[in-house]
Order: C-alpha cells, then sequence, then structure tokens
C-alpha cells in the first residue's frame, strides 16, 4: 500500500525534498540486494544526522509504517529488502569518518562508510581494521555490523563483532541508544553492543560505531597449495593447526570454483586440480617468512601437488582477486545461484565435501563450493535455472539435505551472511523454540511496534 | 527470612540431601566473596547436573524464593552474594572437563572447572586457553562467564567473551537454553551466548560451556622495564603500540604495589623505582625474541632506567608470582581495601594517575595502583580502616572523584570484576537511562519474576 500524503510530507519536512526519493523507478532500485531477491519499498529516505534516523522511526511508530535499514544492498540474504514495503532507510549518506585515534587504536565512523575506504585511511597511518567481507570495496560498515561480517582474515582475527566497542543506534523504538565503551575491556551492564551486532537491523540501526584497530602488520606472505582432491586440502587445514600455526587466512576453491576464477581473472590456479587452498600469513617480516614456510612444508606433508609462495606481490594480488571473483564469477554455470554461508568445525569439512559430491551425483545439479576453510565457513553454491521446475524443486531438495547435515555435523546455517529472509524458513532447524521465545522478547524490548526491518530472522510477521 | 521447611524438603527431594545444606554456619561462609561484603544465604544447593540446577530455578519461581549462582566466590564486587538471603546455586561439583577436541580447537566443560585446572589440561595437548584472571588457581569458568573475566593476556587475545562459542543455560524461568555455534563463525539469530556472558547471573546461569582454543605459542619471553615515574610508563605503553607491537601481556605496578610484591615475594622488584612495566610476548621462539627485544629497546628510548628479559625460566615465573600476589599483599598497608577496575582509554593512562596523585596529596590516604596496562585496566585501591569514619568519608569522596575522572576521559567503570553490589549505585554515572531501562527490559524477558540473583547490575530491587 502507498505511503499516506501527509507521511511523506513529514519525512520531507524531517529530511529535506533532496533525501527522500518515492517515485517508483527510484524505489524499485532499492527493493534488492545481492541475494537478488527483491520487494520494492514506498520510499527510500536518507537521513545525513542520526537525529534525522530516529526522527524517521519515531514516525513509523506514530503513523504505522515499517523501516527497513539498509546499506550498499551487498547482502545475500535479503536483510536489507522490504517484504512488505515499507520505507528504505538507507545510511549511505552518513558516510564520514569521523576520528582516527591512532594513540588509542579506534575509528569513530559512520554507517555508511565503505568498509575498503577505511581500510585505506587507517592503513596510511600504519593502523589495521581486519574485517574484511569479499565485498569490501562497495559494503558499508553499517551492513557489516547489522550481519556481523567476516572474511578470509577471520581465522586469526575474528569478525566484525570483535572489533565493534561502541555504538550510537536508534532503536525500534526511535530512541538514540549509546552503548559499550572506548576501551577494549569494559563489563558494565548487560552486553548490548554485541547484541545489536548481527541482530541484522531488526533491534536497532547503528548510526555511529567506535571500531578497534591493530597496528598494521609489516609483511604479508601468500602460501597456495594445490591439492589432487578436496578431502586432501580439508586434512591440510586440521593438520595446519595441528603444527600450532595459526594463519590469517586458510581460503579454498573446488575445481569449479577454480575453473571460474580463472576464466574470469587468469590469474594461473590450476584447472585441472581437485582444490587449491590460498592462504595468507603476517606479523614481523621474518615471522611471515617462517610461517610461510611452514605452511608450505605441512601442506607437502599432507599431499599437495605443489605449493608455492609469495611475498606481497601482484602475483599474490592477483591470486586474491581471483578469489575474490569466484562469487560473481560463478554465473557463467546458470543463470541463478543459491548461495549459502554453512559453517561445520574444522574436521567436519571432508565429510560435507563427500555429502555435497553425492548430492551432485544423484541430482546431477553444478554445485561449487569455495570459502573460508580457515574457520570451516564453505560458501556453497547450487548454480541452476529456476524457470525449470525440475531444477528448482532439486536445489530446494539438495539445501535441505545440506541444511541437514551441517546441523548434524555440529555446524550452523550460516557463518556472516545472516538468516535474512532467505533463511528464516530453516531457522528452526538450528534454533530452538525457547531461543526464538526469547529472541522474539528482546524484538518486543527494542522494538515494541514492530516497525524495524520486518519478515527478518523471524518469518513474517514476526 | 528462613525458607519454608516444605521448600528445603523439596530442594532435598531434587538434589539429594548430600547436596543441600542449611545449617546457619554452613550457610555463612557462601555469604561472601572477594570484595569481603556479605549476607548469608538461607541454604546453599550443589546441582550435579543441569535439570538439578534447572529444578532449583523453577521451584524458585513457583515458591518466591530468589537463586544466587555462584562458583569460587572470588568475584571482586559481590555478584555471587545475596542481597536479601535466598538459596545459593553454587556451581562447584559439576566441575568436569567434558572433552577436548584438539583438531578443532574446543573445549567442552561444566561450570565448576577452576581455569587453572584447564589452562593445565589443554597446555597438556598443546593447547591454549588465554583469559587468565589473577585468581586462575581458584576461580571457575562459570564465574569467569558471568562476569566476563579477562586478565593480563587480554591485550592481546582478548577476554572470556572471546572464548565463549555455546552455552548451555538455565534462564531466569527455569528453562534450558542451548545458544551459539560450535564454530568460530556463526551468524544466526541474536548473539544470546555473548548476552549472558557478563550479564552477572542475572538472566540464566551456565550449566555447559564451549570454549575456544588455539594452539599453544612455543615460546613466550618476560621483559621487565623499570621507571622513575608512572607517567614515564604510561607514555612507554603509548610507544609500544606506537611501534606497532601487541605483546600479550603489559602489566604495570606502581610504587606501594612495588613494595607490597616486595615485601610478599622478594622476587627482586626495585622498590625505589615509581613504576615497573611487566611484559610478556609470545610466538615462535625466533618470532618472541624479536619481540621482547623490540619492547626493551621502546622502553629504553622511553626512558627506562633498565630493562630486563627472561626466557620461560623460574625467575620470570617469580615475577609474574609477585605480580599476581599484590593483591592479597596489600592488606600489609590496612585492614581494608576498596578495589575498582576502571578502564581508561591508553593515552588517557597518565592523567588518571596525575588525579590519583593530587586525591592522595588532598585526602592522606594510601592509594595504590597495578593493573593491565596494555588496555587501560587499572586495578586503583584505597587501604584504610574503615572503622575510622574519617577515613572511610575520604575514601568515599575519592571513589567519587576517580569514577568521574574516568568518565570525563572516555573510560568505564569496570574492565572486568562487573557491577554486582559494589558498583550498582554508580551505574548511572556511566550508563544511560534509556540503555538501563533495555537493560531491565531483556531481564524481564529472561527472568520474569525476578528469581535469579537480584540486587547485581541493578539496584535492588531491580
Amino acid at each position: 500500500m502507498p505511503l499516506e500524503h501527509s507521511t511523506l510530507r513529514a519525512l520531507k519536512r524531517l529530511l529535506g525534498a533532496e533525501n527522500v526519493a518515492a517515485d517508483p523507478c527510484r524505489a524499485r532500485v532499492y527493493g534488492y540486494d545481492a541475494s537478488v531477491s527483491g520487494y520494492p519499498p514506498e520510499a527510500v529516505v536518507f537521513p545525513v544526522t542520526t537525529e534525522q534516523a530516529a526522527g524517521v522511526v519515531r514516525l513509523a511508530n506514530e503513523r504505522g509504517f515499517f523501516v527497513i535499514p539498509r546499506g550498499a544492498g551487498t547482502g545475500m540474504t535479503g536483510g536489507s529488502v522490504p517484504v512488505q514495503g515499507g520505507v528504505v532507510l538507507c545510511l549511505s549518506r552518513m558516510d564520514n569518518i569521523l576520528s582516527i585515534d591512532a594513540a588509542n587504536l579506534t575509528a569513530d565512523v559512520e554507517p555508511g562508510v565503505v568498509t575498503g575506504r577505511l581500510h585505506r585511511e587507517v592503513e596510511k597511518l600504519g593502523l589495521f581494521y581486519p574485517p574484511d567481507p569479499s565485498s569490501s570495496d562497495y559494503c558499508t560498515i553499517g551492513g557489516n555490523v547489522a550481519e556481523c561480517a567476516g572474511g578470509p582474515r577471520a581465522v586469526k582475527y575474528g569478525v566484525t563483532r570483535d572489533y565493534v566497542l561502541t555504538m550510537e543506534a536508534v532503536t525500534g523504538a526511535g530512541e538514540v541508544l549509546e552503548t559499550g565503551a572506548r576501551t577494549f575491556k569494559g563489563v558494565v551492564g548487560f552486553d548490548l553492543t554485541r547484541l545489536i551486532v548481527g541482530s541484522e537491523g531488526t533491534l536497532a540501526v547503528a548510526t555511529r560505531v567506535t571500531l578497534r584497530l591493530l597496528p598494521l602488520p609489516r609483511a604479508v606472505r601468500t602460501v597456495a597449495a594445490v591439492f589432487d582432491t578436496m578431502k586432501a586440502a580439508g586434512r591440510a587445514v586440521a593438520d595446519i593447526f595441528a603444527a600450532g600455526e595459526v594463519p590469517r587466512a586458510i581460503e579454498f576453491l573446488d575445481s569449479g570454483s577454480l575453473q571460474c576464477a580463472e576464466k574470469a581473472m587468469n590469474a594461473g590456479l590450476p584447472t585441472d586440480a581437485g582444490a587449491v587452498l590460498l592462504m595468507e600469513v603476517d606479523g614481523s617480516p621474518g615471522e611471515a617468512d617462517r610461517q610461510a614456510g611452514a605452511l608450505a612444508e605441512v601442506c607437502q606433508k599432507s599431499g599437495a601437488r605443489f605449493t608455492q609462495t609469495h611475498p606481497d606481490s601482484p602475483e599474490a594480488k592477483k591470486l586474491w582477486a581471483a578469489r575474490k571473483a569466484v562469487s560473481p564469477a560463478l554465473f557463467a554455470f546458470a543463470p541463478h545461484k543459491i548461495n549459502e554461508d554453512v559453517v561445520v568445525p574444522i574436521s567436519r569439512i571432508p565429510d560435507l565435501v563427500e555429502k555435497v559430491e553425492a548430492l551432485r551425483a544423484e541430482t546431477g545439479l553444478t554445485m561449487v563450493s569455495f570459502g573460508h576453510a580457515g574457520d570451516g565457513n564453505i560458501h556453497f553454491n547450487i548454480m541452476l535455472d529456476k524457470s525449470d521446475p525440475g531444477q528448482a524443486r532439486k536445489a530446494d531438495y539438495v539445501l535441505n539435505q545440506v541444511f541437514s547435515t551441517v546441523i548434524s555435523l555440529g555446524g550452523t546455517l550460516s557463518g556472516e551472511h545472516g538468516v535474512g529472509t532467505t533463511k528464516a524458513p530453516y531457522l528452526s532447524m538450528e534454533v530452538s523454540p525457547e531461543r526464538i521465545r526469547l529472541m522474539q522478547g528482546i524484538k518486543k524490548v527494542f522494538d515494541p511496534k514492530g516497525v524495524l526491518n520486518p519478515g527478518k530472522i523471524f518469518p513474517f510477521p514476526s
């Protein structure tokens, strides 16, 4: 249903006409994300201050429309996409890096700051912001916070939640909330900061965050190891940790992703291999060299066909660019993609791979896996033509099989993409009724009228 | 008011008579913690299964008595001490290390496991559980989880919250809840695990946790640096990070703590110094040596009188034992201690130190500071005789001055001890009314009848 004229006028008064868009063409653009599911909002608003954002949410409470927070729309599970209309609250114009405090290793940023820009700005000062989702050239800190984004470096450095120290956020009731402490330790009261991180915009919308930084490691090395089978690569991952090494990244590409990446980027990846591990270590130059040598040795002992070690060179950059290119390049296989980011304990990666192989053989569907082997976070893709009902039915079957395998292996349905709308129907496979009840209770505390991002995590109506 | 006989009988039926203690002598022992504040419970119960613990909380909901969860009672803020009677739920008999999974770097433990025992058991397997509160020889994992314990190694490795992957917990309603995922990444639903960590037993009682482990670093080095003033030591800390180094621990002792530690332990600390930094680095042997050398060099440039570097030797152990001995040894100065664990941004440590010096000069009270300089977490102590009303009044004044200074410097009132009862009156100095309202709302979701640990965080009645 369209917004009432008076509501639209109130929004324009609040934000200025230049920060409100209600024409259907413009609105449609804000009705999808990288999950390619979509539903257009009635309007899009672009607050430039916290007070404006809070005003929109308060208006929503008064007049009864939904508010769908959004950053760059690079999410994979529909988290920033309307389910039944409403107003998209797009934070992209709140994109200031407010301060970088080198002495205290913190940065204060607005939610619309693109993650890759923050990386570059802090690195100029010899500092380091570790979380690095593959979409870092486009995605925003606000979206990273909402979904608790991860990325390859999580093996050593953790995920977004480990770097958010304080937050200014607008709750579902339209109140401006300050959480956390600007220090690395802080235990005063419940940890509302980490409760809001990863809550997918259903509890509150971050309007400013203080992020923890680290000193920039002086040296980075890349090690690539080529294996005949995914199983052998999985074993090598376990052997690396058993040898006491914690690289900052251990990525893997299976044969399908190798072919895709190679076609897209020409990085010199072996298209006849069963799997490649792409690893990154960092530290002092001596330590980075030592660790790169140790990884190469472990991989060789674990049956790698061969290994290559690169300094922070154009060749290494090309390999990593190829890794980042896999996800979009997969569309070479088929017009549609179902992309899941399941996680299993590291030692169970081979079991999951085996199950996927069996399902591939059983259904004949094209399936490609790649992702973060170092923390068991597998990006599992089914490439298909959804207009073919046979393929769509088979894909549903595979998805259910993979999800129940993941749960039975002690894993989780999402490592970094979140539940959004696409995984909401599967929530109860992993999460008990008591836990869902508690989550719904917390939702009510933050958002009593349910105006904030309905239909996410919990199936609509929440 | 004493428990009704029928309630006591019901508890004995539930747990077995051998796991219920109601005689006043025995109960009194469970009525205090390391904050030396006390109030005896009406009974103490020792569940040995999750179902028993849940049964006690359900009974409390039915019959209207308070439940006060407790581990080893080493807390510093009264978190495990009754405020108005009730039943102490002591988890010390649920003390099994259920499994250590070396391949997946996890351990499943019951809450009564002593932290130091877990350290030793995982280290036998070449694994590492970083959080190490000074009481690690006595305190339990359950208490560490409830308070989000930290310790010296937090500089590099973070605090308890960073290591809790899953939790089985009994909510205030007596429901058994499973939270989290056994994998390092996991973003399915709200982060209830980290909400319960640090909630001081007011939302739920952990009955089993899965902890993340790391490979055990192969080498550890200790660097001690002696300074003429605390200000110079504070500057050195900032210089260490500016040089790109992240030691695993940077502890400091001021002149008062040096004298205490030396009297207690005879570790060879210089009692005429203004401050000592005691630092620990780890990694491969080569990297640990390099980093130790780098720290010594930075400290010398920052004005250290001299530095010493030790391998993992008896001498190093003696230095660390002296550091751990400071807190109890302070009683040599006076019969009572007020012990706070405020945190300020690293660069503001000298400002706080200056304020404390001024307050010492103004009041003539004995004040001693030591603690975790690497994360700005200062253990600030006022030693006094509380029976002297003049001293008690001055101590109150100093405390208020220190707390408001900490807040104005962008810090927080507690880095690892929690709010408990002792800091509850100061909560609103740091936490806004909206945030307290949200916290109280969440409390109601988990514990609708308010049976779990009343009077903690929020002043009684909550």
